[in-house]
């Protein structure tokens, strides 16, 4: 209950303050991570030249890199935002999209990793694996237990190695920062057949880190919301509809979100 | 009433002629403004490469200009382009996003106003205010009163200032071609609550005024399309919905938007 | 009978073998061509930077490049990825977004005609008639026919020049390998009034195409699919709805297409 109520403050907080979420991101998803930000009540804006970034920043809650449809332009970007957020002690939420995919990827996570200090690192299994594999190069990616247990071994080393939050979004969602950890059980199957659900969940995440009350508080929060908004959404959704609908409702799920949704909904265990 | 025939005629201008409207924007809200160009009977391109704005502009009925995700790239092209609308007589409508938040952007807004001759400067108050203030240095940006007084002395002085029609949008809507100044009190505060609806309403500006039948009136009408489409989209919103259902409702509004909305609806006085 | 038959089985096969479609396309409909990909069974990635597009093209099972929104960066990775995907026999879907509309598009157009093999060709008639007559100097783009007969000539033609299969989307649209030419009689014109039809399309044709069960047939079935999903999303819509409720309703018809729709409302004939 403890956590609940530090949940719902968090979210108190947004409403109070809207945190102003600064994204460099990708044209995908962008409009969706503007909307959801705006739908919980921060506030969200898009630049990713090097000329402004820093300046961006400054004025900024949090940060939330996302690396969906990089380039040599935002890539420079990146780690320019990064730098300064440190500097201002504004959270860092980085989103390494397709981690493995592409060599290109993996040098500028390992870029970024280098450089910038990170508050938290959310991903699905396969790019947190990918990134905890290339940091431990004696033990390889393919190794690695896919269970709870083995997502939940793989969160903390890497919540230990890289001194932030890790969130492993899946079927279970896996947070820790390496002290403490915590499955969610929220969530809906349809969230993986709509396009930026983890984009998303970043941008939530970084609203909610942006209130100042708590980095392992914001990640679960953040979490949390995406899978009690997917389930709202499915709950809704008529036998005739499909996936264009289910988006709709998710943005309608989030955008009514309340601490009742926290208290009644929540699935959240220390584990 | 007189004012209310033009608004007509403009609308009605706009399902004869549907006016291509070429759009230098962001990669934000670039969805939104391509599918509401379309439902009020305009035509979309949107095309930001240097190597063809100016051939994009010459098929062009008006030129929209966003600032919103700007980069060196971009900004090369935002001139280029102002500066063929210009030799062409096409009008161009700048919407200044974000003016003050960086000195980046401010730079930018200042290279365009210096090259580019505007139809009509579209922003919210306080991008209004910055550049009002920005081209002033006599006056200070905290002196201005941000009243409807305060926002129609600005309108009026910058209008003047810039020989072009300027719309600060907000509670109350103000336009001035600095002769005529014109409130418009149509709106809901939704629209503040999804992103893009500054943006769409620049759209639904290139799209009035690429009629041929006045900027000034462009510039009113495409104004009070927005608002008024968010009156009629929060009318709908049942209970249980929410920003989603909103911004659906939204783009349902504009796309059936006709001659007795502006009759029946429309709020439009002059100041 | 035989012909549906085939483009049921590429539609089993897109939900057995959630094909990998790689875009490289413009920042103004990349959002609904990912959720499009989704929606009919497949896995959308959009990446588009020269370092990175060949390996990503390696773990695809079909690239669709779109030129909505070129530029000097985006050519390059065209080609890369394009040439990439011929070595590898990965089919290659071009949608010529705006052809003729500037000299740059034709340029580029040309350049990738010139490098690439492609599978697939799609656009609308003005698009295509634009590169029939670019490539076919003697004859001049306004003497070609535009009624059924004169679609089908042209997209015969092209598709035995290109080596490809052709497709023109339009009030009916016309597919064609050069040697069996179809009509295809679904669709709403309410398609035309949104923007992405065209690229969805192309997504969707990625997706049919990416099962290795027929260019010909997954032209045809990618095109169909969006013509009937056009006619279903229009029959929901209620008086007072509009646009925005059409697309959301076409999407969920996408989500929700199977083999009765195609065999129950498929109106295919070869010609």
């Amino acid at each position: 209950m403890e956590l609940k109520n530090e949940l719902c403050t968090v979210l108190e907080q947004i409403k109070e303050k809207t945190p102003l979420v600064h994204h460099i991101t990708n044209y995908v998803t962008v409009n969706d991570c503007a909307n959801i930000t705006l739908a919980i009540g921060g506030s969200p804006v898009m630049a990713d030249d090097h000329k402004e970034v820093e300046d961006m920043v400054s004025i900024a809650s949090a940060v939330v890199l996302n690396i969906g449809t990089l380039n040599e332009r935002t890539i420079e970007s990146f780690v320019l935002a990064g730098k300064k957020a440190n500097e201002l002690n504004i959270p860092v939420i980085l989103d390494p999209v397709g981690a493995g995919a592409t060599a290109f990827r993996s040098q500028t996570i390992e870029k970024i990793l280098k450089e910038v200090k990170l508050s938290v690192l959310r991903g699905n299994m396969s790019e947190i694996k990918n990134i905890y594999g290339t940091g431990t190069q004696t033990k390889g990616v393919d190794s690695v237990d896919s269970s709870l247990d083995g997502g939940k071994e793989i969160a903390i080393s890497l919540a230990k190695k890289l001194s932030c939050t890790v969130v492993i979004t899946g079927e279970v969602d896996i947070v820790s920062d390496g002290n403490k950890t915590y499955a969610i059980q929220n969530g809906h199957k349809a969230l993986s057949s709509i396009t930026g659900t983890g984009c998303m969940s970043a941008s939530l995440i970084g609203a909610c880190c942006g209130t100042g009350k708590g980095i392992l508080q914001g990640a679960i929060l953040g979490t949390m919301i995406m899978g009690i908004a997917g389930e709202k959404a499915n709950e809704r959704l008529k036998v005739h509809e499909g996936l264009g609908s289910f988006k709709v409702y998710l943005m309608d799920a989030v955008s009514n979100f309340d601490q009742d949704d926290i208290r009644k909904r929540g699935k959240v265990d220390e584990i």
